[in-house]
Formats: C-alpha cells, structure tokens, sequence
C-alpha cells in the first residue's frame, strides 16, 4: 500500500502517522522527494482502513498495490478452479478451466408436472444443471413468495428423475437445512452483501453461486466472495447478471466486459445469467452467443414450460423449443472461439 | 392498471388474456380505439406481475395508476406520521410531523469511555439521538466487525448516563434480542432488500430506521418499508444516504431531491445521513445545512472523539467541536424556512 | 400518444387540455374510466412535448404509442438499410443487411510512413475501412489536437496506395470542406447531440458514422440520426462505444445488448467500438468476438503500428500481428451464428 | 505525477520508459523499494497522457499529484474569482465571491410582451438578471428549436426596459455575432465538451455561463472552463444542473455535494439550476432553498408568465408570484448561513 502526504505535512505529523501505522503491524519505508513523501507500507495490509487513511489532513491519496482479495485472486492461485458438482450418475457436473456450465430451469417452481418436464426438456437440450426458484425474493411484500420448502421437495423429485443436480437461491441462513439435497446455493444480487448470510455459507462445503449485486463493482464482488472462502468453503461460482445504469431498455445492463476482467483478477468460474439482466426472451440467444464468445465459463438461462398458460409467450423464460435452439448455437460459437 | 396492447393482437389472444387477468381477481375494461386498445384494470392489481405482463408478445406496454405501495402512501394516509421514541426522562423524542431529529455519535463503539463522552458532547449540542455501531457491515472479511454484542452494552451505559434513545444497526434477525434495549433499529443500505430481515423487523415494535440501498429507487424503498409495515410494525423512519453514479468525488451522490420527492409520496419522516454519503468531514456542515433548508425531518451525523488519535481528524466524522458549529447553524436555517 | 388524467381534474380543466390539443393539430379521443380518463392523441404528435404534458396539474401520465424517431424507424421501414461507400476498386465496401463491416486503425494520425504502413496490415487481414484521427476530442486543451488538416491529407495518401475507405471524425460543421476526400465522416460521442453539426451533416451525401453518447439512451441515439435524416441524408451508421456506469473497471460500460435493441428498433447499420469502450487492448479481442457473436454489423477497432516505440504495447490499440489473430476468430464466429 | 512499476518490469524496460518520459521534458525521480518501484515525475506534466501510461506492460498505476487544470485551479489562484456583468444603470451584476446571483426568465423567449412581462416580474422580486432561450437544443429535429436572431432581439427589448443584463444559450460559433447584446452567453450541458465551441468563445471577452454536462465530472468541467480561460477569457461561471443517474423520479439527480466540492477546487463562481435538474415546478423551491444553504454563488431559475394558457401551470417553470415566495425564503437562509 502505497501513502501519497501532501506538501504541508509537517515532521510531526508524518512521525505519528508512520508510528500509528506500525502499530498495526505494516512496516513503512519513507521516500521523501522534491514536492511529495511517500511512505511505502510492507506486510498484511488487509487491516488498514484505506478510507480513514485518505481522509487524513496530510494524505493526498492512498494506493493499494496488493488487492484487498486473497483467496479469490488469481495472483495467489494461477491456474482456474474448477468446481466439482457431483451427480447421481457418479459423474461431477463441472464449471470452469474449460468446463462449460449451462444451468435451465424455470424462475419459479410452480408444481411437480411442470418442473419434472422442464427438467428433462433442458436435460436433452445439454443443460448440465437444473435451475428452480424455491424461496423468492420479491420487491412487494404482496407479490407471491415462492413455494418455499415445497419448492425445495418438488426441485428434489426432477433431480431423482433425471440426474441433473440442482440449484436454488437461500434469503436465510435460517432455511440452510432445507437446502440438505440442493447441490448449488445461489446467493441472489441482492444479498450479495448480505454478510451474515456469507458467512453462514462459508461454514457449508456446497458450492455458492454468488451472483453480482446491481450496483457492485468486480472487487466488491471477490470480496463477497472472499466472505464464504474465508470461512473454509472455496466452492464459489461467480455470476455476471447485469448492473443498473441510466438506461432501462433492458431491465439491467448486462456487463459482458467483467468476464475477460474476471477471469484476470481471479482463478474462480464465471458464469452469465443473459435472462434476467436483460429481462427479456428475445435478447436471451443473441446475449448468450454473446457469453459464450467471450468466454463465460457457463450460462444460466429461464426456460419455462406452460402450454396452458398464453401468458408466459413473451416474458423472460424462453420455451423449451427456444431453448433448444439456442444450445446449438451456443456450441457452434464454443467450437469457433476455442 | 393500464395495459396498452398492441395492434397486431388478435381477438383470440385479447380474450384470453382478458380472462386470465380476471382469474387473478382484478376486473378489466376494454377501450377499443383506432390504432390501439387499451385495458384497465380495476381492484387489487397488487398481485399483476407487470414485468411480466409488459413482456407478453401483445402486450405494449403497462402502467400503474395507483402505486403499489400502501400501507406507506400519503394518499391513503394523508397526516404525517410521527415516530414517538420513549426516553428516560419520560418525554418522547418525536421524528416527523415538524418535529426535527438529530442522531449523533460515533460510525463505531469503541470503549465505554468514548461512548459516554461523545454522547454528553452531542447531547449538550442538541442531538435527540445517540448513535453508535456495534455489528458493522465491512466489504472485507478481514476488517474489524464491530464490537458486537460488547458494544450494545456500552450504548446501554451511555443511555442510562445521557438518557438519550439509542440508534444502531442489526445485520441478522438471529440478534434481535440482543436489541432489547436499542430504542431504534437501524437497516443498513446494503440490507435494504434483505426481505427476511425486514420481515421479521415487521414482527417487533420498535421505531425502524430504513437507509436507502445505494442503487434504490424512491419505490423499492418504501416497498421494502412496505414489508416492515406489512408485518404490523408501521414505525419505520426512512433515510437518504446517497446513490451510486458515475461521479466517485463523494463516496455517493447525495440525492436531496428525494426529501421533497419522498414527503409526496410517503407519510413517514425522512432524515438525511451527509456522512456516509459524502464520506468527507469538511463536506457534512454545507449538506446537513441543505438538507435542512429542503424540509429533512433529521439528520444522522457521525461524531468522533478521540483526542490521543490524531488520525481521526480529517476522516468522515465530525469532532464535537465541530458537531456543536453544524448544530447551531442547522437551527438558524430550520428557523429560516418555517 | 395517451394521456392520462388525474382523477380530480375537473371538466373544465380536461375541456381547456382538449381544446389546446386540437389547437396543436391532433385530434383527441377522451375515454371516460370509473377512476380515470384518458385522452387518446391522434395525428403527427412529434409537436407535443410530453415531458410538458406530464407535468400539468391534471395530468397523471403521457405515454407516447408511436416513436418520436419516424425515418430511422424499423416500423416504416422494415429491411436493412445497407450502407454502400464506393472504392477506389469499383466496388463498394458495404455495411448492414448481412455485410459485415470492419474499420481498422491508429488512434491519431501521425505520420504519412505510419498511416500506409497501418492500411496496408489492416487491409491485408481484412479491415474494409480505415479509420485515423486528423482532429482530435480532447478533455484538456493542453493536450495533442491532432495533426488537422494536415492528418486528412495523409489519410488520403493512404487511401491512394491501398485502396480502402477512410473514416475519420469531424469536430466542427466549418471544417466540412477539408473533408470531401473522407468517405465516412465520424461523429463523436460527446458530439451526438451537437445539433448544429448533426444538422449540417444532414445536407452532405456522405455516410455518417454516428457513435453513441456518454450517456445516451437508444431513443435519443436514434432522435440524433433523425436530425441527420431530417436534412435528406439518410446514411447513417450508428455505433455502440460504451457507456459512462458507476464502474470503472473499463473506461465505460460495452452495453452489448443496444445490439439486439437498435436491430428491433432502426432498420440503419450498427456497429460496435470495442476499443474505446473497454480502453484496454488486452479486452479488446474477447469483447470483439461478442460483438460478432450477437449480430453486430461491424466493428472499429484500434490499430496501431510502431515498432520503435515501447510505450505503446499495453494501451487500448492492437498491434497488426494481434488484429491478424482477432479477424480469423471473428470470421469463424460470424460463421457459427449465421 | 506518479508511477507505480509491476514487480516484473526489467531494468531495460524501465530505463526506456524514463527515457522516453524525460524527452517530453519532465525529470523522473526513481524509488526502489522491496515489491514495487516508484516513479516521481516533476515538471510540466500536463502533456503526459495517462490512460497510455496506465495500460502500458510494466506499469501497474498512475496518479496525478497536481491536478490537470490550471488556470481555474484554486491552489493558483486561492482567491475567489467575482464576474462583473455590467448594466445599464452602471452598476454591475456581481457574481462569486460573496455576490449571490439570481437569474431568471422564461425556458424560451416566445413573443416581446412576453419577455418584458416577465423581465420586470423577477426584476421586481429581486432578480440580477433575465434569462430566455433563443437558440434551444432539442432531441428531437421536429421539435420547436427557439425564436432564434429573433429570440435574441426581444430579449435587448426586455433589457432596454429593465436595466437587467440578459443571458441566453449558443449552439454555434458561427452565430457568435448575434451575440453581441447578450451579456452571459451560456453553454448548455449537451455542448459542454464541444470543444470547438469552447475554443471559440474563449475568443470573446463575455462571462461564460458553463452548464456541468449530464454525465461529467467535476474535473472535466474545469477541465472544459480551461478550453475557454486558455483562450485568453476568465470570466468562467459553472453551473450544476443534475446528473444522469438510474433513478429517474427527477428528471436528472441534483448533485449539491458538487458545490463545496467546486468551491475546494476552484475560485471560479458555482450556480445551480433547479428547474432543468428536477424538471418540476413543485421541487424548485425546496431545492433553492438547499442551493443557497449549502453555499451557492447563485441560481438560475425558469419563470413563465402566460396567464391565458392554463397548460404552463405544472411545468417546470415557476409562476411571478411563487417565485416572489422562493426569493423571499432565499434570502433568508442566505442570511442564516452567512
């Protein structure tokens, strides 16, 4: 970490702030130049709160040379992990290093015919995982909730029949023993800096997809991150899933250049969800051949199967017809950029 | 509810979404015109998911009439709310309605000995309130966490020394009772959608302290007051403490047009927090003093006293000393604009 | 356009509203609800400001049914325009309805040995245009402008020897003469709503290159091709560059989905700028191959060339050997979503 | 400036970089230290470009110590900087330095009777000048684009009448000489980096109103007060006029902070526009009020004045008479935080 004075910092001042600074534990080299000191700050960092320091009357900036990320920075742990999902074929579901993730499934699950089907549509289509909201993070406490623990046993009977493991998103560390057979945890944007909840899943061994919250930059992101590592669960998925920005035509702006950045700042998967960052089924292919040409290390898409229900057409879910053929194009674009 | 469809449904696909929007239990009114139709719909629309309905192949689009928050809107509710807070002496410290709050005290609870005097310093200034944090929600999981349950207890002497309410922050509904003697509970930013926190916020009946998300809008803050509401608790207090934009020379942009925007909207107070927001000392007396000009029910402002530190001088917080200077000054501009 | 008026206008109010609506040429149908009435306008509403109309006492909202964009509108014109810029050949360099466009080259312009020596790899690889910068954009007056005029004439050299198109960006409606051997004039971003130079554009025949502002929506990108359109120039290539977001991880935001959105919205040519917006040449290539990947009409890329010159390995432009790599990977994904 | 090397930098590479740094004339101060080496460049280094530098191989950052503007910079110049308009009656209208400014007046100039109504109405009520748009930059090419040379003239018929000096928005350089009766001539936001333009009235010798463009820092709007004070003209006055954020319950996010922050980094004068930045007449006076309370050198303010047209009611322009209320409570905070 590197400490910029200004010009008008007097010897007392420096000689306090360097000793404040040794007392919690840095080493501090001081290079004393024309119009400027810097002072050099050597050892675990990780304590030093950057903000106080720059606020300080006599620091004109502070610089961190080292990231704030450990566990997750690639710096420390070159070579991709790989995520190990195992399935009841014996086989493990993998993501990343070169292991391409698709997880489908509907936004909600809604009944055991509808989520059983869309299970084995998406399976023959090449999904690796089966995706199925239980618990529902809804932004009015009037709007349907999810089928909650139901949810969970419904997700459960698809995995039995056929084999795909699946993933579920947790609001409560709470709900944790209900999720004893879901084989992915997700931890919603929205919670992303919801540190407890982290906390609590970094004392499981299942792997966590942790998607990126609305308004997090990629290193507020790893350090959530680093939150469940921290705790002994190295499992983590990361999830790119749009940001919020001045512009609404879609319903977030999907960030497709966190992937090269991802995949340089750390060794962890990265995933896109192209389903709700744009909120719309007819942005999903395009945006998924999108991912997958710049190097996602999977896709996690909607597909909804309800043929009674005229409703669903045009909403974020794409069909299982759709799905389909959006597969195959993803794989013909997997085979061109690799 | 306005649904505008477009030109190109036919006669089939409008009927059978007429009547799949009468099984939710809203009743709909056709306008047929020239170049468009147009559907309204009557009732509790509450339950009408209409991102998804905007979605539909022939749907145009949607629109609210009536907001979708209740409970919280002054339409319903007309009188503003004042939040009633018990004190020792027996009188109430009153938010909203005309009466002005002032909570004080320092971003952390460090010992006893800075507890109590800080919180003689800003009750001898004018604070209503004492705040401190005592579980602190930090980026990184190496940072220091707050002293925890240690820390309620020091906020439990400084109220029993000063009489002054106390304000701090809860992070996991599994601590709740250690808030017993916490007068009002605060929801940080990055919890403000943390739904299963609120909802059981909603099952207590203390006075609630809202902090808008750094990416919220004016409506998902009152839905997610909405949910504390909902569970019967309608003391809540919301509180602007800026957004994220692209502009980075504050830590966040302070939005003080949502004071105006929100005492439309909403019948319950709102405070301004120029601290966290602005995350610059030299920054907090010109916004707590424009926050006061444009009708703020309170303000929340970090004060910190710890002569032996000189490092704390330039930080977020204000000396007493300082905090005294705002006070005075913020009284005369309230005076101004009665 | 709907209006939609508040449930205590009276009748006088809504019969003055109607009547200056006809005065303002549009005929209006009033629909009279149990809780709402809404005026349907009917004619050429481009005249009526709506950001007006909302903010009357009675009014609840306005929502336009039709665009405000009439010639750029894929509604009124349903095929792909194609752009066709001659060449020194015969035959034309094609951008739209299936012809992929890629415009290569320095930065600035430096030097006549630099531009022939860049045209001639980026031709070589592919490049069906060369872009340079005569006049520069910059945020400080103190920095490098670019070499003017002088810049043009080398371009043209350039052109000379290999043949291709020149693009280059023009800053001031009375430099228009200087550009008459430049076969695509490019307007930049913090240009797109300089209307006084849109306009002007509107009265040449050249094709217009016309990126994307800061902080534009898609809505008033294509309001400024209109300015353009409006003058009887109606070749316009729009270009997607980034946005300005809260993160700064890259110097804007690629907002790769505007893709699928402008194809659904204007039937005009769009193309992608991957090297302005990530900043970073080492994005550059994975961002590309997205571009290709969901449906871009072309891509502008940086090219830089010079080899005596260490400093410029790591910036934002590729090196010709590097642009070699990037065609072949992008003509193959061209191929796998065809 | 400094730069911060990457650990991997060889000795060549570094010896190069400060080669090349020293022949565009700054002398570099070389810092060895354990993990990373410094580089201290001293001189001019306004010409140095540091987005090239940063992404150069072996360097891993690079920040600026002295700031990029100069001549608006308040280190050089610690005095603030007062703007004398001059008036008919001999007396100037002073702004900055303690002066406060109102300026106030119809969004476009539309008829004599008009203008000069509405001229003695703020006149009486405590304006310093009279604001009218005769040019006016609009999205849309269909759309009423101002009065123009005509705007203009009317506009020297309300100042012959009133004494009040008159400021009225430039589009185009060319127009310049229609100018010369107008005694601010403003910049609006969407020209803010219309460097050209800049450039041109850095050339005149009239006060400068600069509007902060919707997506710009503060340091590019100095940054564009130096196109102009480069130019040989000083009489720079800013103005903030919202931002362009997610959250669009305002029609831009009135960014006050901005104030105390311009006020630290220049001695130019700082004025806020209500009336653009909220685009509604019921927050303009709350949001005056906060503008004068948190220490801006003035306001600019829509008044409209057109008692046949019951539509103008709720647009953003104030009424006479609510504006006699805004200035009243003005003044008084003025006096409350003086």
């Amino acid at each position: 970490m590197i400490t910029v004075l200004k010009r008008n910092a007097t010897e007392e001042q420096r000689n306090n702030l360097i000793k404040w600074l040794e007392e919690q534990g840095v080493s501090v080299h001081v290079s004393v130049g024309e119009s400027v000191t810097i002072l050099g700050l050597v050892g675990d960092t990780s304590n030093i709160d950057m903000d106080m320091l720059r606020l300080l009357d006599i620091v004109d900036d502070v610089k961190r040379i080292s990231e704030s990320y450990k566990k997750s920075n690639r710096k420390f742990h070159p070579k991709d992990t790989v995520i190990e999902v195992p399935t009841k074929a014996g086989e493990a579901a993998r993501v990343g290093g070169g292991n391409f993730a698709v997880i489908a499934g509907p936004c909600s699950v809604e009944s055991e015919e509808q989520i059983v089907e869309v299970a084995k549509r998406v399976k023959a289509a090449g999904a690796t995982m089966l995706r199925g909201g239980a618990f529902k993070p809804r932004t009015s406490p009037y709007a349907f909730q999810g089928m909650r623990a139901e949810g969970l046993e419904l997700l459960s009977i698809a995995k039995r029949e056929t084999g795909l493991p699946i993933v579920s998103e947790i609001m409560n560390e709470n709900h944790l023993e209900l999720f004893e057979d879901v084989d992915v945890i997700q931890v919603g944007a929205r919670n992303m800096q919801n540190f407890e909840l982290l906390k609590a899943l970094g004392q499981t061994n299942k792997p966590i997809l942790l998607k990126r919250g609305l308004a997090n930059t990629l290193e507020e992101l790893l350090m959530s991150a680093e939150y469940i590592m921290a705790g002994g669960n190295e499992n983590v998925i990361l999830c790119e899933r749009g940001i919020r920005t001045f512009d609404h035509f879609t319903r977030n702006t999907l960030d497709l250049s966190a992937i090269p950045a991802l995949h340089e700042m750390t060794h962890l998967p990265v995933i896109v969800d192209p389903s709700h960052s744009t909120g719309r089924a007819d942005y999903v292919p395009t945006m998924s051949l999108a991912a997958a040409a710049c190097g996602a290390d999977g896709l996690m898409i909607e597909v909804h199967n309800n043929p009674s229900c005229a409703l669903c057409d045009g909403a974020q879910s794409l069909t299982p017809d759709q799905f389909d053929e959006v597969m195959k194009k993803v794989m013909k674009v997997k085979e061109a950029v690799k």
